[in-house]
């Protein structure tokens, strides 16, 4: 069983909700006699702390991380907590959380059964990007969820060539193209007809964005193959590359846009009820069935 | 405003909880003083009432039949009815019901409502399809819903040629095709990944079922079509053709099913609140936000 | 049989090809002795003729406009003639074309049909759109193919409710609606999952792209609704609102836009042999089978 | 290099041209000085060998099998002869092969360089599905692309329930379910909308066909994972489970369908210049835009 002794506090400070949460779960770890660091720009939010940290600082010095917020504070985090390999774990106050996990009203639970081991601790591997022009890194960012070319622009088509390991896949007018890890799998990607991956399978996801041809279908490639995408001759005026939907690099033509699957990995605790299927089940309303039909 | 003198009034057997509301309906109309015929089929468990007749009957004697079933219930009395011109109200004791819209809660309210003229009447076309073979009509039906052609046997495609009054359409190797009506296209053919159409639209979607080519779509052409669908050479055992999935005739390799609009239409009648976007919204579950979204 | 007695010509300047076939045109024109104007914009690279006008003054003197080019060109031109009612033929000299029909190789055979009144005349409705903010209307255009909302900048979802005639069909988060014409449905409303409509459909067609549900299908309304997509509250920076991917407004938080059918009809003449059926199996390769097959 | 001593030949009967490529394929291994045992069914109209082996047989005393014949031929012997761990290669003689890739035109090519060394190996793992009726097991079979359960009768849903490893997954309305292999996601699973899987990826796919619910999408799952369906209370007269789409097996409400991992994995050889992704491309028309676009 692990031993935390000191666990990081997060989250987003845009709502009161989620300040309370923050608040709440702070008074729980006080009470439980576990040392927290609260990151540095809650300051202002949150009282009865001594220790304050960047995410980065957490991350070296923590044992675990919550965080307060939806799938999109999570996805924050994890982007620069995966090089630490710290856990983390996540109190839902966002909208549906696939990451985010904990209902804000089961803080002591939930928070309590972590502390005392009893969690399950999923792996989860994160995509890391970069985009090349002309032989140099233009930049690049980790991505929990997905990386996507877009055109940026309304009703702008682009043109790309996707290659898997230098092997050309296809050469593509559409939209954009997601590449998503199977943590993604169940965000952008799906609204774009992705399939649904259990979390440790090892491949990755290639979602075109509305292509322009009737052939194109989602495909699954290992994910030790890397995925290139090259920008072709476009008239968008500013597509884009983002990293779960966070982080943005204006592209050009001729621009190589290159995803791996990271070297870090993301370490995720829930509690021993959690269920990837109970999730899929009420989250995307499975059970929902549909009318016209006599049972 | 319509005097409605005779009302017949038909439904489902199979649970007590539709009976129940067949009589409820039934103690409702009699209190009202309406003359009520029952369908000769219930005579055995609908009781206080003196008039059964077979739904045909009903259909030359009644000004207004009521329908306490699902939409299949519906769908039967409809294919039959359609030729006499007698509007139908759906009380609704199945599953989802497009069309059967009226909740058995509210029965008195609904019902009384149509009796004194505050009604929609909403005017759905029905299809009519035909199997030709060798030059000789071999058997049809109206349809409500759809015409569906099916391999018959699991796993075993189908060779079909598709014309639209008398011009190539597409050749095609599928599972089968969906011939529907706007109405139907909220039931089979939605799963089967048709649009959804407004009721009043003058059009007849054709829907494959699994189609072997990635280029297929759901295809509208106008009302005024006949649609012809030939078999062709076929390892399938027993494909069939399938009237509202309640009707069904064998078919073989060469054989024709021609579909077109029905001479007669539907005549519906709906509580004056009645919404198609709403049925839309609630039935089809429109409000679900997916998950792995901050809000 | 109409009389041609004044052609407008127009189309795309682009490359090399389209003007020489601007200029074929005009040689075979010439020849047959009928009066040909020419549109302004090309007066610097064809030569042989006296008679240059804007592109509205032809839709007032000229009996017939020819546009060379691809159905962008098409589009164009479609938009600005469909007040005056003068018919269109195209000469496709872009890319698979559904509306300019006529190969450049055929030039002759096909002109020279029409002129001698063996073509058919095909009717297409135009839609409407226009913005409207704070009850002012901000701007407007006319559409042959389909009026687009859409976030404008890469992975920002929009929020957006959707009314038709002023009754609520769903409130939405996508990456934007498109609502399309039946000539529209075989474009980007085809590609972003929607069906195809025969041309004299009177249906207006809408499509989510990207939608954050599972639960949205391409949705099909009578054209004699007005469709309205409101945008609500949006992190988007620079919403858009595209008529035809060809004329852009810019839009933000609270902007109605509102789509109906357009009070003029497009006449495009084709052909005698032009099937939109043959269109599609050619140009959406219908008759490709996937592999995987034994037959 | 392996050195093939004995090469076993097999294939289809249907049609004179296969025949001709099996003797072509025989007379080239001949020349080449290679031991050959043909399938013993091929008696009749294969000359001028003399070992002739029941495929069982050929799978203990060969150390390669030829197939003549489309994918079906292929995933007829595949499931025969995995458990014996020989190699396959196929000469395509059916539709399009995913699986038989050797144009018969190149035979002599093709089989040469297998002969000497010259080839890729790609291990594709089978699927073994059994069915069992209270407690028993009522029959079973390997699959290499798919097992299928099929409502078998037209326009007769199918209620199911689905696990993963014991833990529920979904319940579900349908006409059927296919739980498909990496391999056979370019086959009937593609065609019911399911992602393309590259053969090595370590996943099962499991794709509802045409599911009676709008919020189903594809899902794959660890191939650690044992699937299983069981039959729920269903309306249809002859319900079936199918390997392949070649070998059937009735059932009825209450049976249990589960299906894992098989123990033994297939070998297919592909000459050095194949590649996954050139399949696709040709096979499934990556390459076709589609219409309506300028370029």
């Amino acid at each position: 069983m692990p031993d935390f002794r000191c666990v990081g506090l997060t989250g987003r400070l845009e709502n009161a909700k989620a300040v309370a949460t923050l608040q709440r779960v702070l008074g729980f770890l006080t009470k439980k006699g576990v040392g927290v660091c609260v990151q540095s720009s809650l300051k202002e939010v949150i009282g009865g702390v001594d220790c304050f940290l960047p995410l980065a600082e957490m991350g070296k010095a923590c044992d675990l991380v919550i965080v307060v917020g939806g799938d999109g504070s999570l996805l924050g985090a994890a982007r620069e907590l995966a090089f630490y390999g710290v856990p983390l774990v996540g109190i839902n106050r966002g909208g549906l959380g696939f990451l985010a996990d904990i209902p804000p009203q089961q803080v002591e639970a939930g928070i309590g059964g972590v502390l005392e081991g009893r969690y399950q601790a999923e792996q989860h591997f994160l995509l890391e990007g970069e985009v090349w022009r002309d032989g140099q890194r233009l930049g690049g960012s980790p991505a929990l969820n997905d990386v996507v070319l877009h055109h940026g622009t309304m009703a702008r088509i682009i043109n790309m060539s996707v290659y898997a390991d230098d092997e050309l896949v296809y050469r593509q007018r559409s939209d954009g193209l997601i590449v998503a890890s199977p943590t993604g799998s169940t965000a952008y990607a799906l609204s774009a007809g992705g399939p649904i991956l259990f979390p440790s399978i090892d491949a990755i996801v290639i979602v075109p964005i509305v292509p322009h041809t009737l052939t194109s279908r989602p495909l699954l490639v290992p994910s030790s193959m890397e995925v290139t995408a090259r920008l072709e001759h476009t008239v968008s005026e500013n597509p884009q590359v983002s990293f779960d939907s966070q982080v943005n690099i204006g592209v050009q033509s001729g621009d190589l846009l290159k995803i791996r699957k990271h070297a870090h990995q993301l370490t995720l605790l829930y509690p021993l009820e959690h269920s990837f299927f109970e999730s899929c089940r009420s989250k995307l309303s499975w059970a929902s069935p549909m009318g016209s039909e006599e049972t």
